[in-house]
């Protein structure tokens, strides 16, 4: 700490040393680290938690957080969510099936309904937060969910076939959101 | 705003008034939050579109872009995108398909074309640029095109495989320019 | 520069335009441009070269980073890792196949061996390092490996599932490293 009087002057040195000092603070409260971005694009349900949960997570750290709903993503935030997300097993050798089935198998019928039966149980159990449930925290925390109005429009959707709160608009706002912070990411 | 005088002696507290004034604008003009950096990896047409139209949106706000092509995205900027960019519907129960067919259909033969005919003119029949328009968009705003040239090695791709205006490196290329800016994403 | 001399007072000018020159500096030693955190969500052999590429890059150009390896990502910091990394080209028309194949054909038993077997040949071929010498390198360049302790838990995984010198953690710990970087990709 300098001089406490205000009113003496200082040299180049004294004011040097001041300046590295605030400017090191500030960057310390960079408001980048406080700023969060996501994109979701994927519209199974395996994808749909990260984006949810690193967004009430950072919200919950007291990061400023926007969601970005894009292509397949859209289908986390439509009304029927439920029934649209789905995870298929086929192409994906790394998902954990009971039983290490071939993937002329795992392409009959039934196979999509049985592996996202198994998926849903086996999160349910371990107490992780259903899709709803962490729907439901982004909102209560302040999270912005924006639906991608260029694909809703290709995908033939309108604005009443999304959860409500809701915000509608494209890759400019995205950017305008992600720019600002430090953690972006394309899910 | 302090004395006007330049030659005034500022006191300590002055000082760190001015020096706050000054690092706050210096973060809002942020060199991070002018540019973005993406890696293009997937190589089927829906995974074309989002590194190609968030790099030309980033760049129309007047931030500095690159796009690195990595893996099966080499195919985005290969001479033969239009053939080599195709949708698989097969594994991704979240594609809208014209009817819900179980994926032991989908991994017909034909299957493939149809899906991606089908994008496309649902694509164009709402007024979203080709990957060509894209690219061209891309090249005339200034966006980096960068070609990965590790895996164009063990693709067994050369320079000429390549649409004009493409640069070669590697993942350290890559690394300084993202770096350097806040928006990063893995498309 | 102006005077040297540490004891001639400052008037307002010469300390905004000695401000305005430590502001610049700092921000050119950004402590964000020093840091990179990925997340690994993927769990077949193609998709597990990308976040060890790039954080033995970043780490080796003197980043610091963290890669934290969630739901099927979980594979590759797994002890047998070398048996669970597959490549499946079901769904990815982009995987370049030694014969194109329809997808009714890539999805019958013995084809995810095939190509897990032709792609290590390929990069072996080009020299590009085997996962487990990129897990050795992230290691000794202290790149931080951090396993997502809830899909641990979902997945039925134990600590000693994985490979020495992994850490466990939450999507808290990844924020609160993503946040001080600017590279942050979700992969």
């Amino acid at each position: 700490m300098l001089d406490e009087t205000t009113t003496a002057p200082l040299g180049e040195e004294e004011v040097r040393t001041l300046v590295r000092d605030e400017v090191r603070r500030a960057l310390e409260r960079d408001p980048g680290t406080r700023k969060a971005a996501f994109i979701a694009s994927k519209g199974t349900l395996d994808w749909a938690y990260p984006p949810l949960i690193l967004s009430t997570t950072a919200a919950a750290s007291g990061m400023e957080v926007a969601v970005f709903f894009t292509f397949y993503g859209l289908n986390i935030i439509h009304r029927d969510f439920e029934r649209k997300l789905k995870v298929d097993p086929v192409g994906n050798p790394a998902m954990p099936m009971p039983v290490r089935v071939p993937d002329v198998l795992t392409a009959m019928p039934g196979m999509v309904p049985a592996a996202t039966a198994m998926m849903k149980r086996r999160f349910a159990s371990h107490n992780v937060a259903t899709i709803g449930e962490l729907l439901d925290a982004a909102r209560e925390s302040g999270v912005r969910l924006i639906a991608c109005q260029m694909t809703m429009d290709v995908f033939g959707y309108t604005e009443d076939d999304f959860v409500a709160g809701v915000e509608f608009g494209g890759a400019a706002m995205f950017l305008s959101e992600a720019r600002r912070g430090h953690v972006t990411l394309f899910v």
